[in-house]
């Protein structure tokens, strides 16, 4: 999401009660900072924050922590928390390809990739968030049976992801070219971006990614 | 393919050397027929047999099979032929949902499937030849190391034959929404179906299954 420099968007991101500073501190200790061992989901871009907020009040037995490379985008997350305390949310300003720096093997559940920058020039392709180099940082925090989801509008971006899901031996499942046309619409939660766009009558694509162990490819 | 039905076209068959009669009585014994060991490589729907054709005119140590369920069907794959003995290629009426009847374990190494029947009905869903009851066939059929490769124009159907070959835990390669705009164009060979419907402007979809060996799922 582009948007304008916020100055101080960081000062102001230290008053969000869901606001965690220096998160790598929680590393491997994440239950602690929740409070408890439910199961943790990550959304790496959360943009206006729609989707998680919304996932965090329909899932009170989920943590769920909001990455966002850039304070300000950031803090348009934390805006739609109304500066209040959400017990299974945090917020975090982190640069997602360092994520073993913010969590242990095994740590998470869940990874949720919404309408992630496509970066389509190919040579910027190492900055789209299922290049190879992110997949591998993601299984090495995931589960054994973790799982990342995407959404998408951008059909080289997707095209390109399974290819980076097949290669790197995920096991892909629920693929849609129409999400909101498939079975899997009555449970979506949409995002702004995902709503403004659908509304314009773009497919929107959808695959679920999971971290299962597969057998060497000889 | 539609055709209209051609009377006798099963006793035109054969009289092309290309024709194999009884083909069943191969099964395990393929190399004897084709009097040499090298890898096989079956196009199940051959359709007007342009791609078979040129495939085996180009790679004369692979041997080529074309499996068609209609005999008329068959007997246009055939006339491509002009009723020359090409000793790489045979010709056989069988339904693909019995390949195992027509194929030892592990006889196979590749497998195309062009512009197959898209079947659009849900109810009529199990007839696509890529539903998991005929992958499971393929598998069974294929070599190890063997490889599906799958073209279509029919979104839905390549949709729907991705979620299959995920669920049968392929491992799924070189996925592309635009075969004609990629990499793979430079070695593509087109169908007569493809090059009518690549010339509308109408993308290609494409992707290879490998039949890997894919640790269970638990």
């Amino acid at each position: 999401m582009r948007l304008r420099n916020i100055p101080g968007a960081e000062d102001m991101l230290r008053q969000f009660p869901t606001y965690v500073d220096n998160p790598s501190q929680y590393k491997g200790k994440w239950s602690d900072c929740f409070g408890n061992n439910n199961p943790i989901h990550v959304e790496i871009g959360s943009g206006k924050g729609r989707f998680i907020n919304t996932l965090a009040a329909r899932f009170p037995s989920i943590n769920f922590i909001a990455i966002e490379l850039k304070a300000e985008v950031l803090y348009r997350t934390a805006q739609r928390t109304e500066q209040k305390e959400i017990p299974n949310l945090k917020l975090v300003q982190f640069d997602a390809f360092k994520i073993t720096e913010l969590f242990e093997q095994e740590e998470l559940d869940r990874i949720y990739l919404n309408f992630s920058d496509p970066w389509p020039k190919k040579r910027h392709s190492k900055r789209r968030l299922t290049h190879f180099s992110f997949l591998r940082q993601y299984r090495a925090v995931l589960k054994q049976d973790g799982e990342i989801h995407v959404k998408t509008d951008n059909q080289h971006l997707f095209e390109f992801s399974l290819n980076q899901f097949a290669n790197e031996l995920f096991q892909l499942r629920h693929i849609t070219f129409d999400l909101h046309s498939s079975e899997q619409a009555a449970t979506n939660v949409m995002t702004e971006y995902e709503e403004r766009f659908s509304n314009r009558g773009q497919h929107i694509f959808r695959t679920e990614a999971l971290c299962k162990p597969i057998a060497p490819t000889n």
